[in-house]
């Protein structure tokens, strides 16, 4: 099968491609390298260093003799778009190419716009290209738990069947998402369940809980083939940083409560289940919704399971939570799609001990401890301040 | 009150800044004129011949005494945006300035990403420079009920009690859209409901029906005051082409079965509603949805009250839909929010035969036929026909 992996260089894309290339897939990354420039215009780097793409392409090459193909370019962009799907002409389109920061997009509000235009901009670029060029191409793209919010009902896997007045409609569940990065994807989402009812295209809309971890099977084959680690407030994905916190012998920040309970997945799993979506396509004009995660967490009982993990004193402060958010509520989300395909997943637990804290230990003199801080207040985002310069984002 | 009108010189936009006017409330609009340029990219124009907008308020001073303000420049520029509402200093932001047109979104890509660009930037930057200036500012916003598409279940104004599993939620009505146009005011409620949530804004989403109608009480007063009349297939909307087709002797065009069912209003009760959402604000932190349409008809029922109404022989034909959409389907929406608030509907039997036909056939020979036929198809807009030039709108 020819997978495009749209976002191929990041955090988990790489991962993904990777994996899809070592189950014998053939896979073409495409990236514009934004995740990269986020760094420097932050000022924070990944933990574990990575290498650049075409080192990390050169060393799959040389581990496993399989060759993974890129090409660099903007989804924003429609003739590139066009031209790159077109030259590939993939089975299945995985696309991870969008901003993924919660935080990263409540900076101000170029950052928001930015966002928003990057995510959805792109997305409608690949929705044109497939119908344009080939609907049968099946397209996966990477949602979030986080579109959901916290409703005080159960949570389904995309669809909800609405019974309302004595009659009923099976109707795109409905969504209070946190932030505009959540919001872009519910964006996306609504676009994408459009063109599959319109233009009779395919779609697995992927709503992802946070991912923890670093090292998959592939990526532990060669340092040169190794992904992010990113532990700083903005990108640092929770899990990940309050890891990197107990190593450090830095007090773990919860913010508010910590009662936020959230759906999470190991990084394993991640790649696992993209190539579980690959392998068994939605049909035409089939809007299907999965939600990727394998077990449910407080944030709380998340920094008590790494205090006891570390086993050496680490400490836990309750800090004022920068985000708006419900830090009680109600929690129970489905997520039976992808054990269906026949994940097999792993536990928080065990991945805790045998892999996430001692890759941390091993790179922690790369952590910087001013990076843990929350730096960006959802309040504070917009404020009656008057005008400010609006920073431009390329 | 001083209120902002955003696209304060279009077809809705002009009347409500002068039924404000009119009240006595202290108006300034803000247009950035690319509905005019939409007409020389279509090569069509309004049935009504319309004056510049410097005329306009001449006109409007001349006749009322009053003085509208205006500004022009574009929203999608946040340094404008944010100058313009700080220097006017507005208590309400009626929210007209978004491309308006489904066919217009969805004649290819580029009209896509513009109109959902051009939408969903614009009103993000509204809602950042209300939250930095003055989050007591009333926004209100225009939706549509196209927004909600044809649900099998009863439309509410904007929020659903949800019974699901034995419990309950109030979440935004789950919405199934049918353009790129009304996915735009989707995003954009989406957007709106979390500025609201986030930081307390608050705004009034009102989801219009399908206004026809093109006299005021104050367009009336002088022909320098004419607000536009479209007839054309992609700006037109569908009760006004109908009746210019009518006084044309041109067979009255009802796409597939026209059992299309949709809520309808006269212009007279759109500034109306719109008076009433600014003297009735939404309150701090609350985003209010009211669903702002008269009366229910099919395009099929229009179609015979239109032919009756001509009385002179006017024919009808039914053409495949170049739409996506249900041509039979349940409908039933609430619509009482605006009653309650005290609206006196005008009703369409009244309205065709005293104001509307009249004005067509005082304005036919204006009237291009061949701009009856509809020219944008919804399942063609991406077609695998191979790369295309991406048009650039302006």
């Amino acid at each position: 099968m020819r997978v495009l992996v749209l976002g191929g260089d990041g955090y988990l894309g790489w991962p993904t491609a990777l994996h899809l290339s070592a189950v014998g897939h053939h896979v073409m990354v495409v990236d514009n390298f934004a995740r990269r420039g986020y760094d420097d215009e932050l000022g924070a780097t990944s933990l574990v260093p990575i290498a650049p793409l075409d080192r990390r392409i050169d060393a799959w090459r040389a581990v496993s003799g399989r060759t993974i193909e890129s090409c660099a370019g903007d989804l924003v962009d429609p003739v590139f778009t066009h031209n790159a799907i077109e030259r590939f002409g993939p089975d299945a389109i995985v696309h991870f190419a969008e901003q993924r920061s919660a935080p990263y997009s409540m900076i101000d509000q170029a950052h928001a716009v930015y966002t928003q235009t990057n995510n959805v901009v792109g997305t409608l670029n690949v929705l044109y290209a497939i119908a344009e060029l080939n609907p049968a191409i099946h397209l996966i793209k990477l949602g979030s738990m986080g579109e959901y919010g916290t409703p005080n009902i159960d949570i389904e896997e995309g669809w909800l069947e609405v019974h309302h007045n004595g009659r009923r409609d099976r109707m795109l569940y409905p969504k209070r998402p946190g932030s505009f990065y959540h919001l872009s994807k519910v964006h996306d989402s609504h676009n994408i369940e459009f063109a599959c009812r319109t233009w009779g295209l395919a779609a697995t809309d992927l709503n992802q809980g946070i991912v923890y971890g670093q090292e998959t099977e592939e990526t532990r084959r060669h340092r040169d083939l190794s992904t992010r680690f990113d532990y700083d407030a903005v990108f640092g994905t929770v899990l990940n940083r309050m890891v990197v916190q107990a190593v450090c012998g830095h007090p773990l920040t919860v913010y508010g409560t910590g009662g936020q309970t959230r759906g999470m997945l190991d990084i394993r799993d991640t790649v696992e289940c993209i190539r579980l979506a690959c392998e068994h396509p939605a049909g035409p004009g089939e809007f299907r919704v999965f939600n990727q995660f394998t077990e449910e967490f407080s944030i709380r009982s998340i920094a008590s399971m790494i205090q006891r993990a570390a086993g050496d004193g680490a400490s836990v402060v309750m800090i004022d939570d920068p985000r708006v958010e419900a830090e009680e509520h109600y929690y129970h989300a489905a997520h039976s799609a992808l054990l269906d395909l026949g994940l097999q997943p792993h536990y928080l637990e065990d991945t805790l001990v045998e892999s996430l804290l001692s890759i941390a230990r091993r790179h922690r003199h790369h952590a910087d401890a001013s990076l843990f801080v929350p730096s960006v207040q959802w309040r504070a985002t917009a404020s009656p301040v008057g005008p400010r310069a609006h920073t431009l984002v390329a």
